[in-house]
């Protein structure tokens, strides 16, 4: 395509890979997705699975973990980076947006935003790690975009390790569901945002304690809507139908159990990672 | 006291320093049986925040990380380093030992010489992370001293999570810890490892499960035993009665909420914690 974006060292075009970075493997639910919204273009992944979880780490480190990551993406040519993670979107968005010349979007704009459009009741709920929860990200965004909504966060640290050891519909599950989202249903909230990329994996629980008239928002889908969006408007948009995208997975450690619970979150199968170091 | 042992560089005396490491701050509770053992003791303990948790990550980034760790306590002229953490004593202590030229003792063999003098049926129970169950470090062991004995291993991810959440004596706990070791009960132990430094805040769940009848063995507690012997063994003991011994707090990583939930490990209060970097 003859569309290109200068930056300091390299030309970007159209064809050249989305660059999607998250603490682990849950960025791979927002990869699902923008498979979903953006079959054609090509993809680069990097899991920064030695460090994982960024939830319950400082800002210092989150900020230092992104930076690296973006200049790993960087050299790979990515036209846009998608931190498809709401601790490093939460922390660190600002900062490399500021350091780096290329498009970079977070998940925490597109959900704050739809979830601002859906509301009728102007109660949001907000769920995610700690990390997130207490950086206050999806409110300021929300107020930003309409200081009258009121809203209600949560944070559920327990979530992700539930996802991760596969404990999707039992028993316990549904219990730390209740004492997290309790306050939630009290307050009355009509929108809620999944504010963690584990937590689309929760909905059906997530779903049955708020209640079937709360409407989920799913960070990673607006997100995957985002970027195709931003794509458009700066002419990067891959058209080329008829080339079988790739798609590139790197992993800063190969975790146990990867190939089972990464496939889980991606929806099919990974068909190969390459392990790389950051330091 | 005049007592020395050679290493490389340095001369290290009694007064030096016991150094502790552990992938986080659950290495406290080891920590606070050392204080408990060796009240003399100068003591430096490294939490690496920054990449924890061990559990879930490769071999080769285990063993990486501990040899990086080990590397920054012998800078600080430490006399013996206790592996602190089950994960990493599984998986990186035999190259510890065979690198480093001071004793270097892990939390896996006392436990396990513990629980093979405590068995009467001969029938153990051993309860710990993914990656140290899966390591299969204290099926060894307790092979090693008593092959006629039977080792039933259960991975219990899901403890670590919910200790730091501070959830400790919660419904969803005693459903969780119900899952994780009915099986263990159906086996008929009579002795149970608590193996991962973590656990001793869950012992009362964990007892209550099992029943009153199996005898709980802490991983933390039999190690600070076992270093006494070895210090005296080696003439390191510190005698100085007179002087207050040290303690000194190293985090790769200051994490949120570290004082509260790091003093609950300790038993009292941190006094003060500095942040290094390993790389």
């Amino acid at each position: 395509m003859g569309f290109s974006l200068s930056n300091s060292s390299q030309k970007l075009s159209s064809d050249s890979p989305i660059g999607i970075f998250d603490s682990g493997i849950g960025g791979l639910t927002v990869v699902r997705q923008l498979i979903s919204e953006l079959p054609n273009e090509n993809l680069i992944y990097l899991g920064d699975s030695a460090r994982v979880p960024y939830g319950s780490k400082s800002s210092k480190a989150v900020i230092q973990f992104s930076i690296q990551i973006s200049n790993f993406l960087l050299k790979q040519n990515v036209k846009i980076i998608v931190v498809a993670c709401n601790t490093a979107s939460a922390k660190a968005l600002s900062i490399l947006k500021e350091k780096f010349q290329i498009p970079i979007i977070g998940v925490i704009e597109p959900a704050a935003k739809k979830a601002v459009e859906t509301t009728k009741n102007g109660k949001i709920g907000v769920i995610g790690t700690t990390g997130t929860i207490l950086s206050q990200a999806y409110f300021r965004e929300i107020q930003d975009l309409n200081p009258k909504i009121e809203v209600f966060s949560k944070a559920c640290p327990l979530f992700v390790p539930f996802v991760e050891e596969g404990w999707i519909e039992e028993e316990a599950t549904s219990l730390v569901a209740k004492k997290y989202l309790a306050e939630l249903v009290d307050a009355g909230i009509d929108t809620l945002i999944l504010g963690c990329t584990h937590y689309p994996l929760l909905k059906k629980v997530i779903q049955k304690e708020v209640g079937s008239s709360v409407i989920l928002i799913d960070s990673g889908h607006e997100t995957a809507i985002f970027a195709a969006k931003v794509l458009k408007e700066t002419n990067l948009l891959n058209f080329e139908k008829n080339v079988k995208p790739s798609q590139k997975y790197f992993l800063t450690d190969l975790p146990l159990k990867f190939t089972e619970v990464g496939s889980n979150f991606l929806g099919s199968k990974i068909e190969s990672v390459e392990q790389v170091s950051l330091d």
